[in-house]
């Protein structure tokens, strides 16, 4: 199976293509730019789901939900917002379909027309703040910490699975705060939550920082993202966190009596992430012969594999891996017993491998005479005979070390493709012929980022947290910079 | 709070919508029809998902995610089902906004028509067949045992909170079988999952049966449905599940080579439970009082709230307190210590009895002295004083009690209000003075059936399974009947 796979050397971006719809992670649906999200691809959705909802809660927040559908005149309320959003809505127009008169088919009522048009929502703030307006009235009202796990829609021209379609899965968190500082100190806190969670269950090391006016969400005061470096030189935004200030209050009159008796707006963040996380996870990880799953978020983490001849050898083989399964669940892992007699051996091991399942254990007519197990891990390739008695701590320690393997070597990616750069024509050339993050000195206005981007597709990713001062010059400009600034092409 | 919930037995309809608000279930959105579910509304429909999932996995079933959107001519290839959902239908018609030439605001961009109007998916067989169409090509490739968690849309014209609303969150499986056995015997495997969920763990007794061809699901040949009786003597429907036949599968071609080596077409089922159920759940058990939630579906099992003077009394209080709340968590039990000093005791009691917990401990300064915890309950809104040691073993049976004792007295309701009837005098009289579920004779035809329904706003709710022959004459026209069919109003 994994030959049918593009060479990621060859053509990253077919190879990217080809392993989500070979590993049936996704496929492109008959609507343009909506994906349908397969089985297998949902199941690491869901994982991810169940972690960040887990760490949500343990900072505080609840869910809630929110209509998908958000009156046009909501969406004129905060100037930087419409003008962000407006070029990508889905418009609802009508209610009602009908038989066309002359029999042919079905039809819009043209009876039916709204009265104001309904955007599906691409972003739920204008219509949370309108509804937040009805809920604080006082500074006791506050925090509100709510997040919302649900569907948006942004009408991409050009789209990709998991990484950019017109409808895609994601969570917003939206928080409702009474001085500016606490909403600040929120907003890094769930950049903090993303962080944690891209790194040690995705293994994917990401840099925190802040977006430049011009790359920042569209009615935020400071947008907050962790940036992280795919295999073939190009970033990723993982997640964002904004600050928004006052804005939504204000455009929404959200107005509360403060500690001190004084009306004053209400200050708030929002945050998210969507299923362009599984994107990252197959493009920070895989390789030529399928998904490299890191432990904590595989679907299915131990796969066992019967070798045999004849109905007796599967009989024996059988009842030790049942068992096996049996005692690797009970340590609390996902385990697959694959005994389908439509495939060879040689078959399921490049299928797993494809699916990038963890571990793979396989049993033969020795191994169940001499109690033994041959152990193989996806991320190294690498196999070994072991023991089955104490196969348990085995594996354990294993997905274990395979989780921290992942992550050391997507660090080990990221620091061997970052470059300090100081002429526009070294650049340009690790820009153009190298791929990864550059750290460069910048004069600090949008003229010259817009000027940048136009000449290398490169952008300003974050200028990053606990990033040395420095003296020095704008790689493009020769005006001075205080501060490097991490550039890259991006996804 | 509760006194300002409107009586049950005054208007139950008011008292209903009183409640969902003031115990911050939902409330009604800026978007006609569409609700906004509050935390704590939210809280259970987690706790509800939860456990469904889980149903839905042990008997097979795995997620997965489709598009919101579904292409105008899909709609129209199952015939039964464009006219079913043809007049109800939210469309999207145009991809952008811009701002209005005489610059006065935001505006549809007549230049951004879509050529082909998308439906917001009001269900999703039509869209999901479309997709499993590339999925089978063998009887090798099935059953295919799918299921979503979505949103979905329906122009209801006249909404009700949770009830009836035009976006409302739902889960539908769709399955695909080789046989028509098994997808029949997979429709009431999932019907017998939901009797299962709405009766022990919503506590709500169920009539599981089919229903009428009038009453059945836009394109289904079969449709099975669980019918709740609610306080007011009205039907709601649980859930469905439908036996599709093979008509999604001949409307969008999906056909497969059996194990014969011939084509056929192939065999569906689709079921879905909704944020409805959310409703019946406060209409099954609630009191003037507020909600009456069962143990197993509650946000918060177990309040304590102590009853004190002064900081030193609350110090030792809370010292208990909290020590109580971690062996009740410890025993795996949701615990609230409520220890805000911004409300007394008897603010903090009607408030969890509004929102239905099904277990209050109240610790005083007695208590403390004397290793005792009054403990109360909301179903019966009795109290008892109880030793502190053995209180875990005590509430934790007492929670189960509680989950029995809500299903027993909806049951002892439903019996009182069930009534076998054979006159038309006595059916109308109950039906309009009395409500409830009424058990009578009907000749089977569409026509009678849509008389008794203009008549008296009655319906077949359904042909209760296991229901005995029984020679009969029908309640409207006399004519012969084989078997009683289930009467009532519904919602």
């Amino acid at each position: 199976m994994a030959r049918f796979l593009t060479n990621r050397e060859e053509n990253y971006s077919q190879w990217y293509n080809d392993l989500v719809i070979k590993a049936d992670l996704a496929e492109n649906s008959a609507v343009r730019g909506c994906m349908v999200i397969k089985p297998y691809g949902y199941a690491i959705w869901e994982k991810m789901q169940a972690e960040l909802d887990r760490m949500f809660k343990a900072t505080g927040h609840v869910n809630a939900y929110f209509p998908l559908f958000i009156p046009k005149s909501f969406f004129s309320r905060e100037a930087a917002h419409v003008e962000g959003f407006a070029k990508e809505c889905a418009v609802v127009t009508h209610y009602r379909l009908k038989k066309s008169p002359d029999g042919s088919g079905i039809i819009v009522d043209p009876d039916a027309k709204l009265e104001e048009e309904l955007i599906v929502r691409p972003t739920s703030e204008t219509i949370i703040w309108n509804t937040y307006k009805d809920w604080i009235q006082s500074y006791r009202d506050l925090p509100l910490l709510i997040n919302q796990w649900a569907n948006v829609v942004r009408w991409e021209m050009r789209t990709r699975l998991f990484l950019r379609t017109t409808e895609f899965l994601w969570q917003e968190g939206h928080t409702a705060h009474a001085t500016s500082e606490e909403a600040q100190e929120e907003a890094l806190r769930m950049l903090g939550v993303y962080s944690d969670f891209v790194e040690n269950y995705m293994g994917v090391p990401v840099v925190r920082g802040v977006k430049t006016e011009s790359e920042k969400f569209a009615g935020a005061i400071d947008t907050y993202t962790i940036e992280a470096l795919m295999q073939d030189g190009k970033a990723l935004q993982g997640g964002t966190s904004h600050f928004l200030g006052q804005n939504f209050a204000r455009a929404f009159d959200v107005r509360f009596t403060n500690r001190e008796g004084k009306l004053d707006y209400v200050w708030a963040t929002s945050w998210g992430v969507t299923t362009r996380l599984i994107g990252a996870l197959v493009m920070a990880h895989a390789d030529n012969n399928g998904l490299v799953l890191p432990p904590k978020l595989a679907p299915i983490q131990v796969v066992i594999i019967p070798i045999y001849k004849g109905n007796e050898q599967l009989d024996a083989i059988s009842a030790i891996a049942l068992d096996l399964k049996a005692s690797l669940e009970k340590a609390g892992l996902t385990v697959r017993y694959d005994d389908r007699d439509t495939q060879k051996p040689g078959f399921k091991f490049a299928e797993y491998e494809l699916k990038g399942v963890p571990v793979r254990l396989a049993i033969g007519p020795r191994d169940a005479e001499g109690g033994t197990v041959e152990v193989a891990r996806r991320d190294t390739l690498t196999k070994e005979t072991v023991a089955r008695a104490g196969i348990v701590e085995h594996v354990t320690a294993l997905l274990e070390e395979i989780q921290h393997n992942i992550y050391r070597k997507a660090l080990t990616f990221r620091e061997q493709n970052t470059y300090r750069c100081d002429t526009w024509e070294e650049f340009c050339d690790i820009i153009e012929n190298r791929g990864g993050f550059v750290m460069a000195h910048w004069d600090g206005t949008p003229e010259t980022e817009e000027q940048i981007k136009n000449l290398t597709k490169a952008t300003v990713r974050a200028l990053p947290f606990n990033n040395p001062d420095e003296e020095g010059k704008c790689i493009l400009t020769g005006r001075p910079s205080q501060r490097r600034v991490l550039f890259a092409r991006a996804y």
